[in-house]
């Protein structure tokens, strides 16, 4: 088929609704078992597929991603996955999603993130009389945004930009110049200008490269509980993955930019990763600040 | 005061109780704004207090501790502090905590490897009207180690022992011998032999030792969700902390036991967290094996 695997447009989506008689969010459910074989689980073997549906009318799949060789909190989550890829296609929220398992804790967190959390309406299909569920019935007494931003923050997947610059010290001491792939550094930039990183004010961003050539970007993405963030390489792979990636070896270049003084420092973690996932591909850091 | 701030025992936790006219579980409530004081977030500066009570009757204080200068996945919070202090004390399970704030969802998913995890109570003291509440209406739908392990197989506190011996051969290579304290070897491999792995078959321990010549050690435990699992340094660190340990540089030893050809690999992400608390203080890693 010539379409991404991982969105569905919405015209095409109404138009699959429409064949079954169906509302879109009742489409989800039947959409769940295919997106499973797209989940990437070697540790648990144990597949995931989360399928929501944008506040335009896209469908969006997340599945679960594993990494041998680390320790687990380097997993991403179908719903994390799920988050990421509307952020990749520029939704700002998130209606209702379809799940073959009940969200973990960590997951029902993450989506805390999000404006209007609490609305969002969750249908999980492995259980006996599947119906749609709000998520604040999914974590009452919650924590999130509202116990440590100010009511107008941006929230995840809202426009912002955080505006820094690239300095022009390097991190790692490496002269700058053609030893590095510009789009690249300036790519990463652009995540990095993306992040959600309101808690500690450490925004990050990495850009990688395959060997086709196209570039990946994933921006850092906070947690007011911390814990569930997502790296920024992770958000690279997901969006590598969701833009038709195969093997993580065709991932040949990757730089990371970090933010000059931040209190978080995702270097050693994103060369861990890498190291894992494609141990030939170089990381390159570089440092930005606000002016 | 000559107890260590972290637990009271039974009998001082009775009689606090009696004098106050209370149950034990009404106690703990009134303990937690002073156990605030003990906890370590540099990054948020958002101080949380668990107080929980053992089925044995001990009272338990849990903090969060935060690390500058790594990714946020490395912080511990109170919940997850109070579960390894249960473990440091030879606890087998919880019966109820009140906590300074909502416990976030990441909690509400570790806390679930208890056995009976559904019936612990919670009291949230800064709600308007702060009552105890079951861990089953804190995360309904729960995904939890049922959904993937046997019935029979032991949970976290419960008693286990992975049975597995050192290799002679070194993990880095490094020559047997007087380089590294013997006993910092067997308590890492006692902390394996009593990691809660079962996800992923890959128990590791830790042993750190202080410039007082004191020895603390750290088993790895596991979540189902695998994002909220514990490294082994992060509780060994728990064990120092509430054994009366002060600034990490106090930290001169480590020792780093893990299973030979797991899936799960911690060495690299504990020499990051080592480095970031105590940079003058050399890991070493030793293999073992079931033979
Ligand atoms: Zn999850
Ligand atoms: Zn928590």
């Amino acid at each position: 088929m010539d379409r991404p695997v991982f969105t569905i447009s919405p015209t095409e989506a109404k138009s699959m609704a429409e064949s079954s008689s169906l509302t879109l969010p009742q489409l989800l459910p039947s959409l769940v078992t295919s997106a499973q074989s797209l989940a990437r689980p070697p540790i648990s073997n144990f597949r995931v597929a989360a399928v929501g549906l944008s506040q335009s009318g896209r469908i969006l799949i997340g599945v679960n991603i594993e990494f041998p060789g680390l320790p687990l909190h380097h997993s991403i989550h179908a719903e994390q996955f799920l988050l990421t890829n509307l952020f990749l296609n520029n939704e700002t929220n998130l209606h209702s999603f379809a799940v073959s398992a009940a969200p973990c804790g960590h997951c029902r967190q993450f989506l805390q993130e999000l404006r209007g959390a609490s609305d969002i309406q969750i249908i999980v299909t492995s259980e006996s009389d599947p119906k749609f569920t709000s998520l604040s019935q999914f974590l009452p007494y919650r924590f999130g945004p509202h116990d440590l931003l100010p009511e107008n923050a941006p929230l995840l997947l809202e426009p912002r930009n955080n505006g820094l610059k690239l300095k022009k010290k390097l991190a790692n001491g490496v002269c700058n110049g053609n030893t590095v792939n510009e789009k690249l550094k300036i790519a990463a930039l652009e995540a990095l200008n993306k992040s959600h990183a309101p808690y500690s004010d450490s925004p990050s961003g990495v850009a990688i490269l395959d060997c086709n050539g196209k570039i990946y970007k994933g921006c850092y993405v906070e947690s007011a509980a911390f814990n569930p963030s997502l790296g920024p390489l992770q958000v690279a792979v997901v969006a590598f993955i969701a833009g038709g990636g195969g093997e993580y070896d065709e991932i040949v270049g990757a730089v990371l930019v970090e933010k000059d003084g931040a209190v978080v420092k995702q270097e050693g973690t994103v060369k861990l990763l890498l190291e894992a996932i494609s141990p030939k591909c170089e990381l390159q850091t570089f440092l930005c600040s606000y002016d």
